[in-house]
């Protein structure tokens, strides 16, 4: 043989891998060893196999710590100009929505101040939240669009997005979210804002493979099911995948509609019911859960976690980083909040960054897990349980970061 | 004159003083220099001021920031051994907490951790969570015991927190937490345990300047208030000031007892009734809500942050960071839990963290507003908005951090 089977391999590991195959809490393996070649996971092996023994190449002692995949935010707006932190304000001390948006608050003041900056300033404001996520470990993120509204300004959006995964050790999943809220000059012609959508922006998105996925806010203040649907069909005719943010606000039966088209994820879910359920189960749609803005918003009423974990719904959860209604740059804060307020265990929470995220974004066969042939992002820690990184927040226990199986400082 | 009379000025900032005689919300001055000489604030001054103009020393220009004073956390337990994220995972699973106890968890355990290992060891672990407070802007923080409960375990801890003080560039305030719990050997002699606080602790504490002030928490499960009123009679004929961790989980009356004290501030609160409310008006004494517990405990009962307002009681915010019941080292988190939680406005949530605060640390004479005379400790943040530095997290948009006149990257 005229090559090393392994280019560097991480020895003495208590890797977690969330293999579903490895029937203990988070896939953990005592000892062991994950060894990489290129940017690709060779072999998860025992300390003490001969293949590790025999190896020449660059090793990295981890010394008992632990390693988890990488952590995917498959949910996030974290692209946008503006600040909606006055409006905050507004509401904290009473001022009702209505009045709020009479006051120019709302989505479409993110919007007017998206549209009213270049491609480089929007650029610009996102790194330090995209740095914030990297920061904390996260190795792939979703990125919607749906703070421009015209094809011009949805097209900037994901433009900013792609230039991501290029310039950062990231990797992006980038969703045109042109459905997100009504512009105003379309106000009382939302079909014709769909035929956009439909006709020029979704042909043009998947012509420039600007988007892996459309997505759409189905709710009664934003589109009706019947023009989600219109939404969906186009997208699938064009080879893009399907997601939504449904049942956050009331139950509009998004989620079955999302189910009917096979999407990747319904997201939200506060007041997704039985039939709800039942047709995500079916489709294999991952459930995304969304606590920030539950935190937000004061909400009252939680999504139906039991029942989903009853029904065999895969449960991610993801930050909903966005400046109105979860200002938060931080998957760990999510994991926690998934947690306190919905009940997650703190396993299921980081599954649900890893293993189940994957899925949300139809990666689940190369991320996501630590098995041999997926992709080498991983993440080693200084913690004895996996538990700790998910209770405590502010300091983090993180050793190192490792990208397609190059360590980062990142 | 043979010296200039500033030795750098930070020029064309918008300053948020948090001075009450400035009467706009947040005290803030727009287009103003903060003038320093050696370590203390020796004017603020318009930007066009004579002296401003004639200054030849340094200069920093802020072009428009938004420049606080350095934040003040006031109650923190920063300082533990071990960790109690398996105790929550099984917390989280509807283990009871009597059975939690059987197997070992609870404070007890952070208090075998913690007695377990060095004075060493102890810095050495809680060095990453001081360091993520300095992180978000804090300049002074308030590290209590509690995890000892014997003289010598006590004191390695507030040696610890001594020691913070002289390698970090912040203010350390520390205090006497030995009435935290009864240590297992004096179980059922809980009366000879708090004759330890008051014949051994508390001299010993005072005479080696350990600690400014002595804690207790007075709680059915805890200490009563009579065992309390030992405890402050002994601190203040030695000279400590008086806090107390009370009414959190019921109504034991600890408020007014520390109010009778002349207590500098009483925390938690969750369960205070009027009298309580009444008592603290009169004697100044500050409230210290710690949202952080509340949240990761699901509490319901909110503290009485209206009629608090109403009776004129300062109202101060601090992250409660411990192991066991708010493991967040994040004065932001706790801001913003403040006004999600507890319905703060942003303003009062920043004044928790800078001017009260400091009342609730006997240091409002020299730091937590920025006057001529206090010390030159301050942030300078790129935010138009003042509520954007308590609405967003994760993403720091803090440009500097001056200590004592000095700048720091810490
Ligand atoms: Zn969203
Ligand atoms: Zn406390």
């Amino acid at each position: 043989m005229d090559r090393e089977p392994f280019d560097h391999i991480w020895i003495h590991a208590r890797v977690a891998t969330f293999d579903p195959r490895v029937t203990v809490p988070c896939g953990l393996l005592a000892d062991h060893a994950v060894a990489v070649r290129g940017d690709t996971i060779a072999a998860i092996l025992p300390s003490n196999a001969p293949e590790v023994q025999s190896h020449r190449g660059a090793v990295t002692d981890c010394g008992g710590k632990l390693v988890t995949p990488g952590f995917i935010d498959c949910h996030t707006h974290l692209v946008w100009g503006g600040s909606r932190a006055a409006e905050w304000e507004m509401r904290l001390a009473g001022v009702p929505y209505t009045e709020i948006a009479k006051r120019g608050g709302g989505i479409l003041s993110t919007v007017r101040a998206t549209r009213a900056i270049s491609e480089g300033e929007l650029l610009q404001t996102a790194v330090p939240r995209l740095r914030a996520l990297v920061d904390e470990g996260v190795t792939c993120v979703e990125i919607k669009s749906g703070y421009g509204l015209t094809l011009d300004d949805e097209l900037k959006m994901l433009r900013v997005a792609r230039r991501f995964a290029i310039v950062e050790s990231i990797d992006v999943s980038q969703t045109l979210l042109a459905a997100h809220a009504v512009p105003p000059e379309f106000a009382g012609r939302e079909d014709d804002y769909v035929s956009l959508i439909v006709n020029e922006m979704i042909p043009a998105v998947a012509r420039d493979r600007l988007a892996e996925a459309v997505d759409v806010f189905c709710e009664s203040i934003a589109f009706t099911v019947a023009q989600c649907d219109r939404i969906f069909s186009a997208a699938r005719a064009h080879g893009l995948a399907i997601k939504g943010h449904v049942e956050q606000i009331t139950n509009s039966h998004g989620a079955e509609l999302v189910a009917r088209h096979g999407g990747w994820s319904a997201d939200h879910l506060e007041h997704l019911d039985d039939a709800g359920i039942a047709a995500m189960a079916k489709s294999g749609t991952v459930a995304v859960l969304l606590p920030g803005a539950f935190y937000f918003l004061r909400e009252k009423q939680k999504p139906p976690v039991e029942k989903l974990r009853a029904a065999g719904v895969p449960l991610a959860v993801a930050s909903d980083l966005n400046p109105g209604t979860s200002p938060f740059a931080s998957i760990r804060l999510a994991m926690n909040m998934a947690c306190v307020l919905y009940g997650l265990s703190p396993e299921e929470a980081l599954a649900g960054v890893t293993r189940e995220a994957a899925k949300a974004l139809g990666r689940a066969s190369h991320i996501g897990t630590l098995e041999a042939g997926k992709r080498a992002d991983f993440l080693v820690w200084d913690v004895t349980h996996p538990a700790e990184i998910v209770c405590q927040l502010g300091a983090t226990p993180r050793a190192e970061r490792v990208v397609r199986g190059k360590a980062s400082n990142a």
